[in-house]
This record gives C-alpha cells, sequence and structure tokens, in this order.
C-alpha cells in the first residue's frame, strides 16, 4: 500500500496510490474510520493501516493530477537523523564510520513536499543535498530489541536531507542550526507499507542535480540498518506514531566533491530510493 | 493570567489558575472559543490569548486539588535546549563563554507534568539536574529581529532540562542522546503570560535536592537573553507555536560538583523560578 497527501501545505488531505499511479482521496473513508482526514500518527496505528489495505483504491475519488503532493506524513514531532551512517559516505568526507549511530535532529518544521521547492537560507554558501531512506513510526517504541524493530514501522520513505554545511560545521556546537530551516525536509511521494518492500537493506537510491547523476548507492552499505538503528534510538528515547527517522545518506554529497558543488538558484535536484518512487525539487534564493 | 492543564498522562484539559492558587477547569471556555478542550500551539495565539485573558478565573469549576498536573503545554513539536548559556554555569564546567548560542534538542516525547516522576534510565550512571526558564511560542516566528522577539512569546514556565552526562557526552556524536529519555522534561506547573512578568531578565532561579539547595542563579548572567535566543534560532529554523525553548541553567548541577553528585532512585528535586511557580520531581528507577 503506498499512502500519500495531496492538497495545499498545512490543509493536506490523505490519498491512496492507485495500481495506475493516480491519488485517489482517502479522506472520506479515513475519517470514518479514525476520526481524521489526514496522515497523522494516529492514522498509522497496525490496526488502522490493516483496515485500509482492505480498500480498492480503484473505487476511491480520483486527485487530479496537477495537485500539489505533501509530505506523505503530517504532524511529525520526532525528526531524528543518522549522521555517517554509509561506510563509503564515511570515507568520502574523510571520517572514520562510527562506532554507534551518531543521531541529530532536524526541526519538524522544515518538512515539505517532495516536489515542493528548496530554499537557500539568507547567508548560506554551503547547501547541500543528501538521499535518503526515511522511517516513519506507526507504534510507540520504547526499548525495543532489533529482533522485534521493524514491528514498529509504519512505512519507508525517501528523504532528501537539505544541509547548510556552514550552519552544520562553523556555526559552533551540534548539527541542528543546518538541518532545519525552511524547506531542508522533502518527504514522500509515498509512505509505502513494509509488505511492498522485500529487503529494506539493497534498495538502490540516486540523485541527480540537473541531470547530473551526484549520488549513486544502496542500503547495503549502512553501517547501522534499520531495525538497529530503530532499537538503538528507543533506547534513547520514546518513538511516538508519526515520528520520522531519516537513515543516512552514501556517497555523493556536494561537500565530498572535488571541488565542492552546492546548490545555487536554478538548480533543479531529483532524487529516488528503489520501490519508493522519486522527488524534484527546484532550488530558489530565499524570499 | 497562569494557564495549567489538568489530568491523566495523555488526556490533559486545560485550567486557569485563580488567585487563590487553586486550578479552574478552562476546557469548556476553550472549546467554545478554540474548538479545543487542551492547550496547544493553536490555544497560544495572541488573539485567542486576550480573549481568554477576560475571564474571571474564580467563576470557572474549580479542579480537585489532588489532580496530576500536567505540562503546561501540549502538542509541542520541537523543543530546543540552549547549552552554556550562563557564563557562571560555562565556567563551573571549565567550558568557554560560547561565541554565539550552542543549540540542542530535546525528543518532545520526553515532556512530563512538572510533578511527576523523573526515571533513571538503564544504563544510566551520571543522571543531572538543570533548573532553566523556559519559552513557549505563541505565534509562527520566522526571521524575526531581536526587538521584536518577545511580541512571538505566548508565556514562560519552569523546565527541569534533565540529563545523563553519560550519555550526553560519552555516547558519540550530538548532545540529544543524553537530553530526551523519557520523563526527562519536566514542563511548568503554570505557563505564565508575559504581562506577569516585570522583567524576563531578572528572575530568581534555585534548585534542591533532598532539601539541599544545588543551584542559586539569576536570568541576568545569561549569555544571550530570551529576545536575542528567539531571534537567533528563527534564523535557522522556523518557530511554530507550542514549540518550546529551554533557555539554559545557572551554576550548581551535579556534574559541576566536587566530587559529583548524581541522581540516585529516591531523591527528591525541587526547582524554581521567580514568579513561575515550582516543581517537584522524585527521582525513581527504570520500571
Amino acid at each position: 500500500m503506498k499512502l500519500c497527501r495531496h492538497g495545499p501545505p498545512g490543509r493536506e488531505k490523505s490519498g491512496l496510490v492507485a495500481a495506475d499511479g493516480s491519488v485517489r482521496d482517502l479522506s472520506g473513508v479515513l475519517a470514518e474510520l479514525n476520526g481524521t482526514t489526514d496522515i497523522t500518527g494516529s492514522a498509522l496505528a497496525p490496526r488502522t493501516l490493516a483496515k485500509l489495505k482492505k480498500i480498492n483504491p480503484d473505487k476511491l475519488p480520483k486527485v487530479s493530477s496537477r495537485a500539489r503532493v505533501g509530505a506523505c506524513v503530517g504532524g511529525t514531532r520526532n525528526f531524528i537523523a543518522v549522521g555517517m551512517n554509509y561506510a563509503d559516505h564515511a570515507a568520502e568526507t574523510g571520517s572514520e564510520v562510527p562506532k554507534e549511530p551518531i543521531l541529530f535532529n532536524k526541526a519538524p518544521s522544515c518538512i515539505v513536499g517532495p516536489d515542493d521547492n528548496v530554499m537557500i537560507p539568507p547567508g548560506a554558501k554551503k547547501t547541500d543535498w543528501e538521499v535518503e531512506l526515511a522511517v516513519v513510526i506507526g507504534s510507540k517504541a520504547r526499548y525495543v530489541e532489533e529482533k522485534d524493530a521493524l514491528k514498529f514501522v509504519a512505512g519507508f520513505c525517501i528523504c532528501n536531507d537539505v544541509s547548510e554545511r556552514s550552519f552544520q560545521m562553523e556555526r559552533a556546537g551540534q548539527w541542528m542550526k543546518g538541518k532545519s530551516c525552511e524547506s531542508f525536509g522533502p518527504l514522500g511521494p509515498w509512505l509505502v507499507t513494509p509488505d511492498e518492500i522485500k529487503d529494506v537493506q539493497n534498495l538502490d537510491m540516486w540523485l541527480d542535480v540537473n541531470g547530473t547523476r551526484m549520488q549513486t548507492g544502496s542500503t547495503k552499505t549502512m553501517v547501522f540498518g534499520v531495525a538497529y538503528l530503530i532499537s538503538y534510538i528507543s533506547h534513547f528515547m520514546v518513538l511516538e506514531p508519526g515520528d520520522v527517522i531519516t537513515t543516512g545518506t552514501p556517497p555523493g554529497v556536494g561537500m565530498g566533491k572535488k571541488p565542492p558543488r552546492y546548490l545555487r538558484p536554478g538548480d533543479v535536484i531529483t532524487l529516488g530510493v528503489q520501490g519508493l518512487g522519486m522527488q524534484c525539487q527546484k532550488v530558489v534564493p530565499f524570499a
């Protein structure tokens, strides 16, 4: 099942993706099932997802193909990211592979739709891309063991972990300053339920800037896999339905190019993860 | 005006504090005004707060004095903290005063009521206290100037920025691992609107463990004041109604004692900030 959200920013409604790729409006059905028209944490409980899976998307009303696609989950409170989680990316940045996961966070207010514009913040000089596999939590996870961890997943999606390297690394302290700017968290287009993903540790991923391939990778070179990460993080904080974990990026970020190549207004970023669709963002100046 | 929340965890309702200190149930009035019974971001808009100020709390139904007091704001998505923001605290930890604010985050799922238990997480060895002044945002703040910043504040409250130092500093990477554990974010008891606080940069603060004074300080020794912090943070991320910024701690944390003194099950922490009431937490083992 592929869930999505459609409509203007802040007023998104839930959708289901039909076999022909068209978006169908789920909000009427979801309101009856769950008392909400949007896909937020409460709609991601295993019981609710099981009911949604019985629905034939072809019987739902078609949404205009020109409608905006929103981030594939709303109301996220905790947006956690994992640093240096690909052996080949660590090598490219001259960093050692970490002994345990490096966690940081992105402000939830940076989440946008998969095809929304990415804005260069004022004062930014090193805005960079990062294609990532993101995990959306479906049930409260607290001190979870690795063997049980995937049961807490509602679905997977693409995240572009947009980063301003100068804010991240040259402005004192923690990374969040360079990870949280408005529009720095495109999520989606779809929230793909785990039954559609044969092996989450074997998904190809790629990212182009203006049609030139920049990142090529696979989730199989992750240092810490998805199940390990969920278990690990749940030992430091309680994960709640709707929380998002973005799991790190493979090689090919702008910072790693020789010379470095950062984003400029007018650039177009396209990116994808196998089975999860693709995103396309235009880079725009501050407004 | 002093707003508060009462009731069992996850089912809190809004309250107003009357002149005699009793809690009055605001949920009926708030539902009519705002379509919600709880104090979350949408209830903190200046227009809503202005309407609430006209209410005489004495005319509202009294809440049992035995009712649990919840965190003074619900639905927080972004819980930001400021590190090393008191000149005298920086000195005690052997750190330099930072050139610009050090930001980190606490997971929103760590927020609890002001008198709820603080739990020592499994594997923790250095659980510590930090009395802080917290700011709750009332309106969306994006690239705000310092001179305008206080207009975006809904109110002030106490935060105990509970920290496990071994997770914070010995577990690779960013501080959030030691700042986000379940129960590590007592907030409240009241959300005090700015009109009740004469000078937010001149508030006494204190914290006791088992009746022994550990922290004594004043917001006047902050390195970066509240207005500066809001403006600064709003240049790195969009702040939303209900977001919480906790602004750093004065001297006297357990890590700074010689020898260090960390929390143990059975300890009782009491803390206060002038004009914002007080908190009292019992420290309990993992359960």
